[in-house]
């Protein structure tokens, strides 16, 4: 159940909270957060709160405060807060009289909305409303606007204080160096916040009918108090714009003055009009109508896509998604396989170019993987688990304290984790796949690939009794498994990342003869060859179970496993067992096998799949948001739709629910993009793989036509999709290629437009 | 006007706030903190609150965060927050409804009591009251104790969560490099955190009647939840005991937690008597009892008294008393001239002991007040302005940049306010003329005092024209008045220090023959003697003003300086005028040439006292609270009743007054100190100099008698006074040494007792 009431007004959907409950105060200012890309901010009440955590981060700002912390995106300075001092009494929703609450998010502009009632000490009533958003116009630009009314009573005169706030700190973590305040023409205040190699630079200019405010200096900080003055029925406005910017560049300063000025000239509504009919670009290349699904579905899958669109940081490669976007600090803004295997298809399908961008960032990182590999005594290059701006694994070699017996568990995801340095070449070759972006894989793809082909070659050692290559002491997806041998998924997986270097080693040695060199390529291609061919991979037995790893078919079960799925705390098996026991027990946190699964739904036949979907996910306890998304998809490709649809609904919600305690750090940006791809790969069918673009809807019952757009090659394909039809219309410029499309078995060519009749159900779209 | 209630109950005096006034927050935080010298605690309520500052400091513990920031004294984690979250209603005096509140300070014992009832939304009626003191029978202890009562209704139940909490930062600053977290035996919490130079570690143990808590890491920090089950009209009580502790010897852990578990076997009350028993001893040798002062006196005066002996680091010389105490991050914890000028004194007439600590510690900073001379081409010792646990100079070099103009000011103080290092000398005179402590004047004192004459001589210049030596571009007490030449109060302490050390030359070449030589005194002797001999001292002009620099009497006035003195905020003269257009002008921040006055009460002839104290108090704003106390005293020294008395009353309340905007960030400890020397040196004009224990009472007409005790040489003597009428009384043991005793110009010698009727009142004790 989605804790919010949801509302349809023109086409744009509200998420609202009507009622006035400190308990969601966490989770719903991650869930209704302002995210362009550039920065988020958490969607904390503007007016003191006793509760909740105020939050901006902007992407790829990361220090790290001291030796023994871990590198983390910044919790940067606060400016949504502000004071509200009327007839002496200071407004707050905690210690004032609140008459009537509503927070409200509009999930396809972004736009937050908080009106309060407040019957104020003198007895009259006031509402104060706030509004902001996060401007997809001028990715830097953040704007609030604030209207005090007097709705009963008399006038109502006091003061309005707000600024800039640098004492905000990641719970309890400062990070800037200094903050140097100033206020330019008594008009713009300026904060420059310098962390150990990055500076944030934040303007504010603020606009009401008050004269010259008061400027006060802070430590890390600077206010501006107004005077307000509200007649008997009549209303104050107050507008801010705020200027965010990494490395300020002072000679452009005068250039973002004028900027935030001349948002003041335009004022709050013109200003959110301009950033909306960007926002509408978006949507109409990411938009998925659905004709039959409830409100409620709309809703959750909008949701997603709002926030897959706020969290990517459009036009730049320096910083890629962090598990929980930007809006929050839960896993300390960091960086993983989560961002190439479950947010990388949105864009890949909707922004080829973004995912381009996110692939770059990973370029980026090549050099920090090829230390990772040699500092572990492996080739190539070897992926970080946890990444943040540079290449270099950030991942704590120590997890905190055990609180009870003082001893720190290490973390070995770091250390033994490696299936991420697939994942990304998975993610490349998707990406190329789809857009056949051959200046992409002459610059960074080809390397990434043949460096993370090296390191798998060096990984895996030979078993002379097995007489293939194994990979021994690995994790894989499930962490409640660890230091096993021959992970089914990282096997898999590495196979395909080594079989295809050797494959494109030919393909190189011809269009790319120096790179080919440069890489050594003629001299590794025999042994990509070998390990393509000797790899060690895990078969399906007679029972069709690919087993996990070598050992987890040979483990006893755990017994009372429903009890751990319903528990409703995350991660409750480990108060009940110890770490070690439950890696000694067939229990899950998460798709491991299942995963495998989605990545290549050509492999196995349907009857392989869906039996192992339902061996593994009765042994899983879905403690990983990763989890329900996986196992969604996977039940959908074989028709299992009751399962599916039991765990797309948990999956839809998964930051949407009625448990105040989830979210609060965040939201689950790899569950989000498991909606899509639930949707998109599961329901709709749609999976572009060998030059094909497979179409097999599943759609639940009750959905009747699913209507998105996809990029293919350049080309913009609009689907119509039912159970018993698919219609495909290239609404693009270019329509040179013709695009090979699966339907039912059939292989049809795509020019214009295309319309075929499912006339059958068969087992599956598996051939 | 005092603010707070008083109530005096069993010769205790208590404060009470009755309004829950978030205004007011800061200030009685500060005012109402519990510090037993090791560390200090503010008195922010323990219920989550919307506004105040939470805060505990511990004595000597600075750090500094980052290179551009200045050493501070650390906001150490938080022990005093507690949530408790009833039928579902987290109850806190901001967001539940309050329908009674009472916060309550015992003056005496230190004692914080806050007591409110609640309106919870179930509709039954609680009480909770929290009562916590820091101990001064075990300084590393601190005790809260909390009580729900169910007053009507059914009964309640729920959980009260609390524990150690490290993310509390210096207003943004955090200072530890990590908080490790442990629980021994489900039971008692700790937590270690580490700062660059030190660490600080908190075991925190609690008793109540509910089962094994939960206890929850945090991120710097631990809680422990405690499930609350309150039956109707019952009570339930829960106890806190906190040990606190630098330097952690980790082999006395064990001893540690017996401490906290002997605590909970006591239970609070009797845990409490301990330190009530050792507050007692200390008010015995410290008490003022002034027969005829109002309720609002005499709770004033032992304001300041509770405070002084909660500063105080007791049995330690590795720190001193910071401007604020230990109650706020005001002044970033550091210790100034205001420690042996203002405070000092008390702890040198009740607790000679104590005042000897305070000395040491300027010793421990001798090394860094030479290598600053040197820095600054100086010879000997050149003390900082500010010091934190070193004795390096810690004022920064430049204040926060103008917001309006960008640039920094630099912050004269810790280059030309010199007087601090003849300050120093100043109370080592009065501390070994009380004492006759040779021992400290061997080992520290001479040392002390030789290198400060040292840095003077090298300090003053030739003037050929004055034929004397002169100190130019230098900074008095008075800090309106920067780069001045020849500021009376600083020349004739430079001429006291080196005259003294001249004087003492002669002694230690024969007492102490290889300190004189390793000091290099008889290279140095004659210097000292011509610097004493020569300095140039301004004197009093024909109008009987000595003027308070070279340029001082010939600058303008400022016409408007009522306005200032009258406005309600601090410094309101730089609102208006530029700090250099103030230093062009006769204005003062505080007392300067008046501090010279009190200083030396035999110098200068009352005519001259009184007319430059009207003459200087005319000019100056008292924008420094160390300026009422010092015209109090000079006031009443010569008689000057009503207008002493005017002042006194002013500083009598500078941390209880109306004024919710001041104290906010610690209370003003130089000023309480002055309280005490305005009832001490000024109403009972009691004054020890030149062997003498001079004894001129001056008390305000309402006042019939003061009684206290003072300990010179070692014996206690009880004085007794009133304006016509002197009782002395050596309630000492050890009674060898005859006192000396001067009363209206007469010189008794005090064995037992001494009785002297005062015949005629003369134109002041000044002889």
């Amino acid at each position: 159940m989605i804790y919010y009431d949801i509302e349809k007004k023109e086409n744009e959907i509200w998420l609202l909270q009507r009622e006035y409950n400190p308990w969601f105060h966490l989770k719903t200012e991650s869930a209704f957060a302002q995210s362009n890309g550039y920065f988020g901010v958490r969607a904390a009440g503007g007016l003191p709160s006793l509760t909740g955590k105020r939050g901006m981060f902007v992407a790829g700002l990361f220090n790290c405060a001291y030796e023994e912390e871990v590198t983390e995106l910044v919790n940067c300075p606060d400016v949504t807060q502000f004071r509200l001092i009327l007839d002496g009494e200071e407004i707050s929703p905690d210690g004032s009289k609140v008459k009537q609450y509503e927070r409200k998010f509009n999930i396809h502009t972004g736009e937050l909305v908080i009106s309060i009632v407040f019957e104020l000490q003198s007895g009259g009533e006031i509402k104060v409303v706030e509004r902001r958003f996060a401007s997809m116009d001028n990715r830097h630009l953040f704007a609030q606007c604030i209207t005090v009314s007097v709705l009963t009573g008399k006038g109502v005169s006091g003061k309005l204080i707000t600024g800039i706030n640098g004492q905000q700190t990641n719970s309890g973590v400062s990070h800037f160096q200094k903050v140097d305040c100033r206020v330019y023409d008594r008009e713009i205040m300026h904060t420059k916040g310098y962390l150990k190699e990055d500076s944030l630079s934040i303007l504010e200019a603020n606009a009401c009918d008050a004269k010259t405010p008061v400027f006060t200096l802070k430590r890390r900080g600077v206010d501006a108090a107004y005077a307000v003055m509200v007649p008997e029925g009549e209303n104050w406005t107050f507008e801010k714009y705020v200027y965010i910017h990494k490395w300020e560049d002072t000679t452009k300063l005068d250039e973002q003055k004028a900027i935030l000025k001349d948002c003041i000239h335009k004022t709050y509504d013109r200003v959110l009009s301009v950033h909306k009919e960007k926002m509408l670009r978006l949507w109409q290349q990411a938009a998925i109508r659905i004709d039959g699904a409830t409100l409620e579905e709309e809703a959750s899958i909008a949701f997603a896509q709002y926030h897959l669109l706020g969290m990517m940081p459009w036009n730049s490669s320096s910083s890629s998604i962090a598990a929980k976007g930007l809006t929050g600090e839960g896993y300390k803004g960091h960086v993983f396989w989560d961002t190439e295997i479950f947010m990388l298809p949105f864009f890949q399908y909707h922004f080829p170019e973004a995912a381009r961008q996110l692939l770059e960032f990973r370029y980026r990182g090549l050099e920090g993987a090829k230390e990772k590999a040699a500092d572990y005594g492996y080739a190539g290059a070897m992926y970080p688990w946890e990444a943040a701006a540079s290449g270099k694994e950030e991942t704590p070699l120590y997890a905190a304290l055990n609180i009870h017996t003082g001893k720190a568990n290490k973390v070995w995801s770091g250390i033994k984790e490696h299936h991420v340095t697939a994942d990304i070449v998975y993610a490349i070759w998707q990406y190329y796949s789809m857009t056949g972006d051959n200046t992409f894989m002459d610059k960074y793809g080809y390397e990434m690939i043949f460096q993370s082909a090296d390191f798998w070659v060096s990984r895996a050692e030979w078993d002379e009794k097995k007489q293939a290559y194994v990979i021994l002491d690995i994790i894989g997806p499930d962490e409640y498994t660890e230091h096993i041998d021959n992970n089914a998924y990282s096997n898999y997986m590495a196979r395909y990342c080594v079989a295809l270097a050797a494959m494109l080693a030919g393909k190189v040695k011809v269009e790319n003869p120096n790179l080919y060199s440069r890489l050594n390529a003629e001299e590794k291609r025999k042994s990509w060859e070998e390990f393509a061919e000797k790899i060690y991979l895990p078969v399906p037995n007679e029972e069709q179970i690919i087993p996990q790893d070598d050992t987890f078919l040979t483990k006893k079960c755990l017994q009372d496993i429903e009890k751990y799925k319903k528990a409703e705390t995350k991660q409750a098996v480990l108060q009940d067992y110890s770490r070690d026991e439950v890696v000694d027990m067939q229990v899950l946190k998460q798709a491991d096998t299942v995963m495998l699964l989605n990545l290549f739904p050509q492999m196995f036949s349907p009857e392989v799949v869906r039996k192992n979907v339902l061996f593994y996910e009765s042994r899983t306890i879905h403690d990983s948001s990763l989890s329900y998304c996986a196992h969604a998809q996977a039940c959908a490709s074989v028709g299992a739709m009751d399962l599916a649809w039991e765990f797309f609904e948990k999956c839809m919600v998964i930051d949407l629910d009625e448990n105040p305690n989830d979210t609060t750090d965040g939201i689950h940006a790899a569950s989000l993009g498991g909606i899509w791809t639930c949707v998109v790969f599961g329901f709709a069918g749609v999976n572009y793989e060998g030059e094909v673009l497979h179409i097999s809807p599943r759609m639940p019952a009750h959905w009747k036509t699913m209507n998105f757009h996809i990029k293919v090659k350049g080309q913009n394909i609009q689907l119509t999709l039912s159970n018993t039809e698919v219609r495909l219309e290239n609404t693009g410029i270019n329509k040179e290629d013709i695009i090979k499309v699966e339907i039912g078995g059939e292989v049809y060519r795509l020019k214009d437009s295309l319309q075929v009749i499912i006339a059958e159900r068969k087992e599956g779209r598996r051939a």
